[in-house]
């Protein structure tokens, strides 16, 4: 059963939650800014069934309500941000606010970020990018569930990579991915679902090959995107860690599996070698390489090319990376932001704590 | 039946042949160097096995083999290299130089490049980041043999994304990989040994799934990482294009289904939207975030974490990107490269239609 909320509900409700957790009011809109942008593309998982958990990392301490957000070294194209424990939805915004400055003055910045915390949707940040006519970058590492190629021990996380690059006339190109198979919001699903995983999302403890979704409780790993050495997965591995590298070995967070987890029980890992979790943020001005409405028009080309590949049997189109989140948004817009029972539970005993009135469904 | 030869014969062997079509002295080392890199470091698909390709597209004045390389557009941290259709062997080592010397001055620099050819491995172009204490990074877009997700049509080469990484005690993280399942060179080895492709591979013209290497001559396509949409493949289409846009539309290079072939008798296509095939290069100084001392003490960190990871039954170990190519490269160095009888005899027509004496196999 799914209950429906307007997108001014869900956010009026984020922002005082930030708020009542101590965040400055500019922070508590940018923070349910960077949150609800998840609900919005479509990716429920990533959005407001999360804010009781960063609320739960606040109350451990792990989180920095009013955080000191600020360059600690830095050259014409490069920056080192420390979060100072803040939300990493306030934190990338700010590094990647950092990039586009640069990228303004000498054609592209590049933003490594320490002592953050999760950022939300890669997507999110990345397309700050497109409006200044710049193709944004966006990626973080996160706690290990993930196992290398021939490993059963979890040592990556999920480690998303998104691209976004402006167009002309068409919609910009926006590619998040998880470098895993899967990403773990669809297992839960599958979860709740009582359905079978496909091969090559997950492996149980023992590295064998597994179908069963509750695995990674059972000491299982997700699989780097591939699945397997035959399929690839040394690749996704490989990409994996090259966002860990950026994120956190630039920046001087934790890597590997000193990552810090998100749910606030789970006790930190121990000989943590940085701080905090580390994002990398990517700006590059288009007319840094060529007359950017000559770029535009090129990329319209692209898109329309692609949209028109011929389909295989079966299918409806080809699309372009960001379609589905973008036709998603477009619904919520107008239709509202469906959201399943347990995350609008969550939302009244969250609001009931911090004395925040939840949103009421159904008035659009 | 292999035959083994020297580096320093095929080398002499490959300059004398870039000499006898006309580049000059330094670019004839260069592109030698180039090539072989790859039969050094064991990817035997790219290296001596295309040069007689290499001659055949200069043949077909595809190929400018004394080109005027120079830099068409410029900011403190980007350029736009144009190859003036030179051999890539040639063009991408001028503009990662390019990369490299703006990276010194503004920390990171960032370079696409039209009108080239192909380039040989991404990796030797990277790599030559390493020894300034850089992150290397290498891209290029080829001709299409993949098919989108959901698309029965070649909208996309294997575009290669490398990305190399200066450690301390430890050998560098070398991450060079194509965005699909399996490379091209992987089917022709099945072809030569009459094997059966893994499913996931390619696909059939009419979007069946398909175990026959020979399936590509048959109108069928290679599959984007992942291999269909149920295993991500969707997030190997992501980074193809990525690398597409990054490579040629960023240059002004052709790109998806317009980049032109290697194979010299496959026609140029129709409405070509750029000049020639394009690549993007960058590097990053890791001073630039933070000192290097402190960075590479990370990085071995790093590396012999993942290296020591509990390893999964029936298999050694947990390998670093970059492994098996650098115990290729070692081996080969001692016991010289081992090449399969159609590349002897190739190496013979070529050396008696161009006046190069060929090597003699065995004489280490």
């Amino acid at each position: 059963m799914e209950q429906v909320f307007s997108y001014e509900q869900l956010y009026e409700f984020t922002r005082k939650v930030f708020l009542r957790i101590g965040c400055t009011e500019s922070y508590a809109a940018i923070a349910a800014d960077s949150l609800l942008s998840a609900d919005m593309r479509g990716i429920d998982s990533h959005g407001i069934a999360r804010l009781s958990g960063y609320v739960r990392l606040w109350e451990v301490k792990r989180v920095n309500a009013s955080p000191h957000i600020r360059i600690v070294h830095e050259t014409p194209s490069t920056a080192v941000v420390d979060g100072d424990r803040g939300l990493g939805l306030v934190v990338a915004p700010f590094a990647m606010q950092v990039a586009i400055d640069k990228a303004r003055q000498v054609g592209s910045g590049w933003v490594s970020v320490k002592n953050s915390n999760h950022f939300g949707i890669a997507g999110h940040h990345a397309m700050m990018a497109l409006e200044h006519d710049m193709i944004g970058m966006a990626m973080t590492n996160a706690s290990a569930l993930v196992a290398p190629t021939f490993s059963i021990e979890r040592m990556l996380g999920t480690n998303p990579i998104c691209v976004a690059v402006p167009a002309g006339e068409e919609p910009a190109f926006v590619a998040d991915l998880a470098t895993t198979t899967a990403a773990n919001g669809k297992l839960e699903i599958l979860q709740r679902k009582n359905l079978k995983a496909s091969a090559g999302w997950i492996q149980d403890k023992n590295g064998n090959a597994s179908n069963d979704p509750h695995e990674l409780k059972k000491g299982g790993a997700l699989l780097p995107l591939g699945g397997d050495r035959e399929h690839g997965s040394h690749k996704g591995y490989a990409l994996g860690a090259i966002v860990d590298i950026f994120s956190a070995l630039l920046s001087g967070a934790n890597y590997g599996p000193w990552v810090p987890p998100f749910p606030a029980y789970v006790p930190i890992p121990e000989g943590m070698p940085g701080e905090g979790i580390g994002h990398f943020l990517g700006a590059m001005r288009v007319d840094a390489f060529r007359p950017a409405g000559e770029f535009k028009e090129n990329m319209d080309r692209w898109i329309k090319r692609f949209r028109s590949a011929k389909v295989a049997p079966g299918h409806e189109k080809v699309l372009i990376p960001g379609d589905p989140e973008r036709e998603a948004e477009a619904d919520r817009k107008v239709n509202g932001v469906p959201l399943i029972y347990s995350v609008v539970e969550d939302m009244k005993q969250l609001g009931e704590k911090l004395g925040v009135e939840p949103p009421v469904a159904g008035i659009l």
